[in-house]
């Protein structure tokens, strides 16, 4: 075991725009053995989320950004190879920032033990990971959906939108997704249950939202940002409650982010836009995941994870999340 | 009595930009006698408010436009000259939307009585009235202040934010206010009790809140919008709390309103950004007022009224607001 190689992806400088592979530097390293407290893990579903593309950027954010010449962060989930941590035993399975590498070294107390019997290991990165996480709390304790109300989500596809949805519809409310193309609108209405879907590839928003949302909206759960954003301001009820989660339409900007022109709308009708990071829920995984759990057993909850294999197909594969063109939670498979 | 002449502004078109002459036709009538419910009102004080300037618009909004040959709406105070409703007599003194006119004809239900031995008659249209209650509870209500935090308020010397302002220290908060000019700035400083104040007029605002804010907004009440807000926005604390009070910076565009740009900081602060209308704390303005009332009287609070004689400058004089030229609560003494 000493001497296991370690394929790693560095980030080698601050992107401009897009991501391109020259942006890191694929190299391999001897893997470094645990010491006190650590555990050595070999990686092997690595959660692709689009927050990483902004830290990759320089400046203060909510978490520090990635150094350059450090390997890049990343949600993981693997088994423990070696371990000098107590409570962690060769075998175990943990998930944690473990980094885009084939083997991480990494203290145990970053880590999070679970139990692989109860689900396929990648829900652990989707349904009952972040996405999972984010869109619980975003919805739950950010929106604070009532029975009966409208909620509308964007990104509704993706790993967080598409449970937000659901989640609406086991509250009892009136659920419209924004998605790109006929695909992705199908499914979430003909296999998630969302009572309607707006193609925003092909169909105008502010006309379509005027149809699906008849009595306006009371929820909206913003993970695009930009000309959607403004759409939805235009149509909120008194007292709505938007969830700021994202914003993908602007992570790759070279020109400033396109502010919300309808952001007087939330005077005019008293409501709020409030920015949400999963990370200050940590105290309350255990409930979510739990709820989360029990909804997916009953066939309420549906997750769908989009893998990619190949450590090596990093910088092609989280391109994928800016295109619109993955489906589902993505993911690496090392 | 019954060939009383009111002279009244009434909304002769939609105004494009700022407010011109030409908007309103100026004319005289016989006042209307009223019937039974109603009361007719002498006007004697009519507050000029930014809010004017949206009610003139088209479009849905909090409340209905003014039509199209309606008198303007204001509110104003104004003693009662004859009566048909129970519980209301002539001399009696009162407050309500009695509009840019001389004499109102008005139902009794939606006035209330004042009592003029409380306080000079003006206040009630200022610290004890609209702005008065603005300022209480879209501090205290919405922005959440807790002792020891920081508050910046722009539109300072306005009524409501050198309202804000002093409630705020009341508080015991770090209070700064944004103002335009040396004079207002040293107002609210020397006579008012704020901490500091940046002149947006001469100084560079985000240089100036790093010095004044040293530990970050934490509750930024906007009167403003525009620029202003994205600089606040740029500096806040976690968990900030945004008050959207007004935009007066953007009430005469011609132009789309500039959104904030900055907005995502609500994500990365997990901040929120609240619109605040003051009539939705209608059933507690007693609870407010009482308040106020009482720190006017402690000398706790000082309030400043800008009044201009004559009814017939109503344009010019409103236009004062939107030129950062009056200096307190902007009235009309008819």
């Amino acid at each position: 075991m000493d001497h296991q190689e370690n394929r790693q992806f560095r980030l080698a400088r601050r992107p401009v725009g897009h991501v391109k592979r020259e942006d890191f530097e694929f190299r391999t390293d001897p893997a470094r053995a645990p010491e006190a407290g650590e555990i050595m893990v070999a990686v092997e579903y690595i959660s692709l989320d689009p927050a990483m593309r902004g830290w990759m950027n320089e400046g203060k954010s909510y978490i520090r950004p990635v150094g350059l010449g450090e390997v890049m962060r990343a949600g993981a989930l693997g088994t423990i190879l070696q371990s000098k941590a107590e409570g962690f035993s060769t075998g175990d399975v943990v998930t944690g920032a473990l980094g885009v590498q084939s083997i991480a070294t990494i203290a145990a107390k970053d880590c999070t033990k679970i139990d692989p019997a109860l689900a396929p290991k990648p829900l652990f990165l989707s349904a009952l990971g972040m996405p999972g996480m984010t869109a619980y709390f975003g919805l739950l304790a950010v929106g604070e959906p009532k029975p009966g109300e409208t909620i509308v989500v964007s990104g509704a596809a993706g790993a967080v939108g598409a449970l937000v949805g659901q989640i609406g519809k086991i509250k009892g409310c009136h659920v419209v997704g924004i998605a790109g193309g006929a695909e992705k609108c199908r499914y979430i209405v003909d296999e998630l249950g969302f009572d309607a879907a707006i193609d925003y590839k092909s169909e105008k928003i502010p006309a379509r939202l005027r149809e699906t949302c008849p009595e306006g909206i009371d929820v909206y759960f913003d993970n695009v940002g930009g000309q959607i954003l403004d759409d939805c301001l235009a149509q909120i009820n008194l007292r709505a409650r938007i969830v700021i989660c994202g914003a993908i339409s602007q992570y790759n900007n070279t020109t400033p982010v396109k502010g919300p022109a309808n952001y007087l709308s939330l005077l005019v009708n008293r409501a709020r836009m409030q920015g949400m990071i999963v990370f200050d829920y940590a105290d309350r995984y255990a409930e979510g995941a739990k709820e989360m759990a029990s909804w997916l057993r009953e066939g309420r909850l549906k997750s769908r994870e989009d893998i990619v294999e190949g450590l090596e197909t990093f910088p092609d594969t989280l391109g994928r999340l800016f295109t619109g063109e993955n489906f589902g939670k993505l993911m690496l498979k090392v």
